[in-house]
């Protein structure tokens, strides 16, 4: 099989677990959740998480056994060099909390990764059935609608995700510089799910996203379709991303234009507007 | 007509017209917006939030001659003493910069007071489909599922709604108390569509929901709903609410032993924790 006819294989492949992960999760959610507690009270993993990362753990193993895994849950020790094999990086519940709280507001992460370089991303929100999905070079798709590149626009028109803790004071970050975005920015929104954030910048819901922590996982499939449609993803020192060699990173993403500005403006200076 | 009989039967048409009227706003989502500027950038208001004013107003005139109205866009001067009249609270798009930057996370919120007191509270969210409705005394539902009343929580186990603006140096209300508030909470979402958030905490999504400024329309319907369910809403000073007498007011509401709890412990101190 020639190298793009494998790639289209994988992608519908890829897309078809997915959503059948996705309709797992749909279904489970009238029964009563096993909750159990991982690291904090905030960090809530289910049992959920596991079955559907062993679910795409099966299905890989099976199919494409030369493929290496990266999840939450670890499997790290399958791969030996990223930057020569393809790698799936998944997260098979993004938004623990809200899978809990919420029953809604989670998705399911899956980026796929040849020699480091960004492929296939997707992201699946099983409640509200929206279903963003990337093979680099052939566009980025929510759900049947091919997605536009993302148009330049303006800090006073802008809706930008970021959770109300970086506002905060904290060790990680100025927090005075992210207020200044705040109070600069048309709206602010904080979802609970880094994944979907991402996806509600691609599709235009948001323009731009700011965090100060997420781990491979969590930003893999989002960064491949946001490289599909223009957007400028970086970390919050305008760092290029390189997903497999930092175990957690700060990201900022945006629509072209407002990255830089905000870049500019508000995060490398000493002191931002209004302060 | 017996007075029972009445209720049911205005509860029966206002849930029919708000669904109307959310179909009109779901059909329209595919066209192009033609949005104006109201106050400022964020303070959106698009033709829609027109037109389906003037679908509810001309419904009520009809069939209901006597009841008064009070909406987002005026018509306060149909009421002449609400102390003593039936009178409908309507928001017909709240998330305005929602329905515009998302076309999604927006609602219609339909509020209707007898004498001053809460009788029917309507919030259709029609993106996602999902119906909150009240009559008061026989329950809240979303969509056809009965709700049960709300259970106590912890600080440590609960998600709270608050915009990140108010986490950010503001003339209103000290910052650094909400922000204490944020850190000590499992976590904290911003929706962007205060009704919708008032929703969310009927339904559980959220456990409180907390802001320093909206107007009668905005938690006119939110305020029967919650209140059916035995949840505690006051103004963030702990004050009762009457929507007849402020123009603007802050809200707090919360689970029953929450709301005490973050009341006595970070709002009416002096001095939050972990300032």
């Amino acid at each position: 099989m020639e190298a793009h006819q494998a790639w289209q294989d994988i992608y519908h492949t890829a897309k078809a677990w997915t959503q059948e992960a996705g309709q797992r999760l749909r279904d489970t959610l009238g029964g009563t959740l096993n909750v159990e507690y991982k690291t904090s009270a905030a960090d809530l993993v289910t049992q959920k998480d596991h079955e559907i990362e062993e679910f795409f753990i099966e299905h890989i193993r099976h199919h494409y056994p030369e493929h290496a895994i990266l999840g939450e849950e670890g499997l790290a020790e399958t791969i030996e060099d990223p930057y020569r094999e393809i790698v799936w990086v998944i997260d098979p519940i993004d938004g623990t909390t809200n899978f809990v709280h919420q029953q809604a507001n989670f998705c399911i992460s899956v980026g796929i990764y040849e020699q480091g370089e960004p492929r296939i991303g997707i992201i699946y929100d099983p409640i509200h059935d929206e279903f963003f999905h990337t093979l680099k070079g052939q566009g980025a798709y929510f759900n049947e609608r091919k997605l536009e590149p993302l148009e330049k626009t303006t800090m006073e028109q802008s809706v930008l995700g970021i959770n109300g803790l970086w506002l905060t004071p904290n060790r990680r970050y100025d927090h005075r510089k992210l207020q200044s975005i705040v109070r600069h920015a048309r709206g602010s929104r904080s979802l609970g799910s880094a994944a979907l954030e991402l996806a509600y910048v691609a599709c235009g819901r948001l323009d731009g996203y700011l965090t100060l922590r997420l781990s491979p996982w969590d930003y893999a499939a989002g960064l491949v379709i946001l490289n599909e449609l223009g957007a400028r993803m970086t970390t919050i020192e305008n760092e290029p991303i390189d997903i497999f060699t930092s175990e957690q990173t700060s990201i900022f993403v945006a629509k072209p234009g407002l990255h830089e500005h905000i870049s500019d403006h508000f995060l490398l200076v000493d002191e931002a507007p209004g302060w």
